[in-house]
C-alpha cells in the first residue's frame, strides 16, 4: 500500500485546486462582506462530542483511541464544533456571524465524485431568533451564486409550516420526522410514490418492497392538498399556505416568519432567485424554523449546492442555553462539480501569467533579472527551468499548463536592448484562421517584439492590468 | 469529555484566525507570483506510506485500523504526501513547482504555543538539480519575510560542504549525521558544549549526563576550526571554506553550489538578508545539498521560523526513479506568535469595516437598504442584529471587535435623507486629547452628519478606497 492513494479520497492537483480556491475566495468575500468573521476547529474531538446529537452520527465517524487513551475522532460535520466553541467561550460577541471551512470526514460509500473527505463552507449566525438573521443567510447564498454567475433558485419553506401540516393533517406528532424525511423524497421520487411511502409502501426500481408508513387515507389526502399548492411569487404561496393553515397556531407562526423574510428580501431587492416551496422537507431532524436550499437551474442533477435552516435547540445540548441559531452550507466540492458540468470552469495547470523562456542558458542572470521585474510589477512569472533547451518545447510548457504570454530574448535581442513578447491566446485564435505558412509568416500573429523598458505596461495592457504611468 | 476541546489541540477564534489568514494570503501571494501551484492532499494516507523514509516517524503518528480494516495515519509532514503524489502522476509538469498549506498532526508532547494539529506551509520544487530552483526558495523566504516588514537573516549552508568536513576532519563516515545533529545544537548550546558533546559529552543543567560521539582530539580541533572560520560577506565566506576544503571533491562541489547561488542572489539583488553560515546543519537526515533557515533579528528565541533545503535522494523511495528535489517549509504558527510578540499583529475580532445601528427597529428595512448599499460598493458591513437598543451600546459592540466606522440613522436624520457616521478610531485618538465634556460637545470629534447620497464615498474616503467619481 506504500504510495498509494487511499480509496475514497481524492488528491487535490493543481487544475482542480486552482478554480476550487477561486471559488472559495468567492465566498469568502461575500461572506466577509456581511461581517462573518472565520474560524477554525481542529479535526480531531473526543467521540463523546461528536456524538453529542446522538449516536447516529456513529456509524459514519472515522474513530479510535489515541495514544493517551482518548476515545476521539474526525469531526464529520461543521455544526458540532460551532456548538461547543460557542460554550465554551462565553465572551464571544452575540450574534456570532462565523464562517468556517475546513475539511470532513465520513465513513460513506466512496461513489464517483464523492469523497470521505470533503470541504464544508458554512455561515451561521448564533444567539438571536431574529428573521432578519436568516434573511442574511439567504442573502449571501443568493450572492455568491450570482457570483458565479449561475442560473439558481433558492427554495426557502418553514419547518413551523410543516408542523402545522402534521397537525392539520391529524397526523401523530411522533410520526413527524418521518413524514418530513418522507416528502424530501419529492424530488427524486415523485408525489404519486411519495403518497404510497406515506401510505402502505411501494416496491422500488429493483423490485425491493419499501415499508410506507401506513397513514390513513384522509392524512394522505390533506397532506396531498398542501403538497400541490400552486407554486407562484412568494406572496401568493404565502397567501394560499396561510388559508390551508388558517387556526393552526404553528403553522400561522411559521407562516408570520416567512413574510418577514419576504418584507427583508423585497428591501434587498431580492426577487424571482428566491422562491418560497411547500414542498422543501430537508432531512435532518434539528431544524427548526426557516429551512433553504439552492439547486442550480442548468444542473438540477447535482441536487442542492447550499443548504441549511434555523436550529434553535441544537446548541443547548452542549451549552446548556437556550441558543438560537440559523445558518448554511455550501456543498464546495459539488457546487464545483456542477460548475465544471456547465463549462464555467477554466481549468489551468498554472497560475503563472507570464513564462521567462531560457534561450542563452550562459545569460541565465539576465532572465533572472527579467523574471523578477515582472514578479515586482505584480505578475506572476514563472522562470523557465526544465531541461529543454529548444524555444519551441519551452512555448509547449506554457501552452499546456495555461500559461498566456511567453517572453524570449534571444541573443539578437540582448544586443538590441529588446524582448520578443508571445501572447500565446493571440496565436491559438490565429491557428484557427490563418490557411498557409507564408501567411502566418507575414502576420506573426501574437508576437511583437518591443523594447526592455516598455516590457512592464505592454504585458500589463495585455493582461488587462492597470497600467503604470511614470 | 462532551463539549471539552481535545488536549493538546487549538481552536482557532476569529480575533486570532484573521490575522493568520492574512498571513497566508501573503504568502501565498508571494508563492504565486513565482510561479508556484497549489496542491492538497487527504488526511489520511496508509500508513506504510506515512512510515515510507522510515519508522521513527512512527512515535509521533495518530495511526489506526479504519472501518475497511487498512492501516492508515493522519499526515504528519506534507513531503511524504508530495512524494507520494510526484511518484503517482506521471504527467505533472517537470519541474513540478507546488505549494501546499494544510495542518499536519504529531503526537508530541503539547508545550504552550506548540500545538498537536498545526498548519504548515511548503513550497518545494521537484524534477531538477539546478541551484535555480534553490535560489528561488531562498527567493521566495526573503520576499515573504520582506513583505511582512519582518527584520530577518536567511542562513544558507551546504550539505555538501558539511560533507566535506567530516572528511577533512577524518570523521567515520558513519557518524556523519551525528555530527550533524550535534552541531544544529550550536545555537542553543553553544560551542564549548557542542565540543563536548562530540568528545566525551557533558552534563546538562540539571545534572544529567549527555553521552557524547567520542571522536578524537584531533578531529574535534579540525571541527572546531570550521565552525570558527570568521563571519563575514557570502564572498568572504566561501574564500575561507574554499581555503579550508581545497582537494576535498564533495567540499568543493558544495562550494561550488553557493557560488552559484551567490551570483543568482546578486541579480536578485539580494543583499544583506541572506548569508552563508557554515554552522548551519539542520536535524534532518534527508538533506542532500543547499540547506537554508531563517530566523527573526528582533525574535531569535523563536528559533527557525523558515527552513528547508535540497533532498536529491528522497521521493526516488517512492518513485523509483532519481527526483531532485528543493524546498522550504514555513511554521506558520510559529511565525504568527513571534509577530505577536513584536507588536506585527493588529487582533480584531470583526472583518468588518463598517457597522449600520439599528436605532428604530420599525424601519429596520430601510437599514438593510443601508447595508445592502455600502456592501455593494465593496465595503465589509455588519448590520446590528443584536437585542440592545441602545446606540451607545451598540457602538460599544463596535469598539469591542475593532469594526472602525458606525452608521447611525435616528429618526431625525430619515426625516432629512441624512445619516451620521462615526470614525471610532478618530474618537478613540480625541479622547486621550480632549478633557472637558463642554469641549467634546463642541467639537464633536469623528462625527458627521451628511446626506445620504454622500455615504458611500464618504466612508471610501475614511477607509481610504478607491472612490467612485460619477
Amino acid at each position: 500500500m506504500k504510495g498509494k492513494l487511499l480509496k475514497g479520497f481524492k488528491d487535490w492537483l493543481p487544475q482542480d485546486l486552482i478554480p476550487k480556491n477561486r471559488l472559495l475566495n468567492t465566498i469568502i468575500e461575500v461572506y466577509e462582506s456581511y461581517g462573518f468573521v472565520p474560524l477554525e476547529t481542529p479535526a480531531l474531538e473526543y467521540k463523546a462530542t461528536l456524538l453529542g446529537y446522538g449516536e447516529e452520527a456513529s456509524k459514519q465517524i472515522y474513530s479510535f483511541v489515541d495514544p493517551e487513551n482518548n476515545e476521539v475522532g474526525l469531526r464529520f460535520d461543521l455544526t458540532v464544533p460551532l456548538s461547543r466553541v460557542v460554550s465554551t467561550y462565553k465572551e464571544l460577541p452575540k450574534p456570532f456571524k462565523r464562517y468556517q471551512i475546513q475539511p470532513v470526514w465520513r465513513y460513506d460509500k466512496p461513489d464517483p465524485g464523492r469523497f470521505r473527505e470533503f470541504t464544508q463552507c458554512d455561515a451561521d449566525i448564533v444567539g438571536t431568533d431574529s428573521m432578519d438573521a436568516d434573511t442574511e443567510i439567504i442573502a449571501i447564498m443568493n450572492e455568491v451564486l450570482n457570483k458565479l454567475n449561475l442560473k439558481f433558485k433558492i427554495r426557502v419553506n418553514n419547518r413551523k409550516i410543516l408542523n402545522g401540516l402534521i397537525r392539520y393533517a391529524g397526523v401523530p406528532e411522533n410520526l413527524s420526522y418521518d413524514v418530513f424525511r418522507t416528502i424530501d423524497k419529492l424530488d427524486k421520487q415523485g408525489l404519486e410514490n411519495v403518497l404510497l411511502l406515506l401510505g402502505g409502501g411501494r416496491e422500488d426500481q429493483s423490485g425491493v418492497f419499501i415499508k410506507g408508513l401506513n397513514l390513513e387515507k384522509a392524512q394522505i389526502a390533506k397532506i396531498e392538498k398542501f403538497l400541490t399548492l400552486p407554486a407562484g411569487s412568494r406572496d401568493e404561496v404565502l397567501s394560499s399556505v396561510g388559508e390551508l393553515l388558517e387556526g393552526i397556531p404553528e403553522g400561522e407562526k411559521g407562516i408570520k416568519e416567512l413574510e418577514e423574510i419576504n418584507n427583508n428580501l423585497n428591501a434587498l431587492g431580492i426577487k424571482e432567485n428566491v422562491v418560497f416551496d411547500l414542498t422543501l422537507a430537508r432531512g435532518l431532524d434539528y431544524y427548526t424554523g426557516p429551512i433553504f436550499e439552492a439547486i442550480l437551474e442548468d444542473a438540477p442533477r447535482f441536487g442542492s449546492v447550499m443548504g441549511g435552516g434555523r436550529f434553535d435547540n441544537l446548541i443547548e445540548i452542549f451549552s446548556g442555553e437556550h441558543t438560537p441559531a440559523t445558518g448554511a452550507s455550501i456543498g464546495v466540492d459539488r457546487l464545483l462539480s456542477a460548475m465544471k458540468f456547465l463549462g464555467k470552469i477554466k481549468e489551468r495547470k498554472s497560475v503563472a501569467e507570464v513564462l521567462v523562456t531560457v534561450m542563452v542558458p550562459e545569460r541565465k542572470i539576465d532572465y533572472f533579472k527579467v523574471a523578477n521585474q515582472l514578479r515586482k510589477a505584480g505578475i506572476k512569472t514563472e522562470l523557465y527551468m526544465g531541461t529543454e533547451p529548444s524555444i519551441a518545447k519551452q512555448l509547449k510548457h506554457a501552452d499546456s499548463t495555461g500559461i498566456p504570454i511567453a517572453v524570449i530574448i534571444g541573443p539578437e535581442e540582448f544586443e538590441r536592448g529588446e524582448v520578443s513578447v508571445k501572447d500565446l491566446r493571440q496565436i491559438e485564435e490565429a491557428t484557427k484562421k490563418i490557411k498557409t505558412r507564408e501567411e502566418w509568416k507575414k502576420k506573426r500573429p501574437g508576437q511583437v517584439t518591443i523594447k526592455q523598458e516598455e516590457l512592464i505596461n505592454f504585458i500589463k495592457k495585455l493582461l488587462n492590468k492597470e497600467v503604470n504611468h511614470v
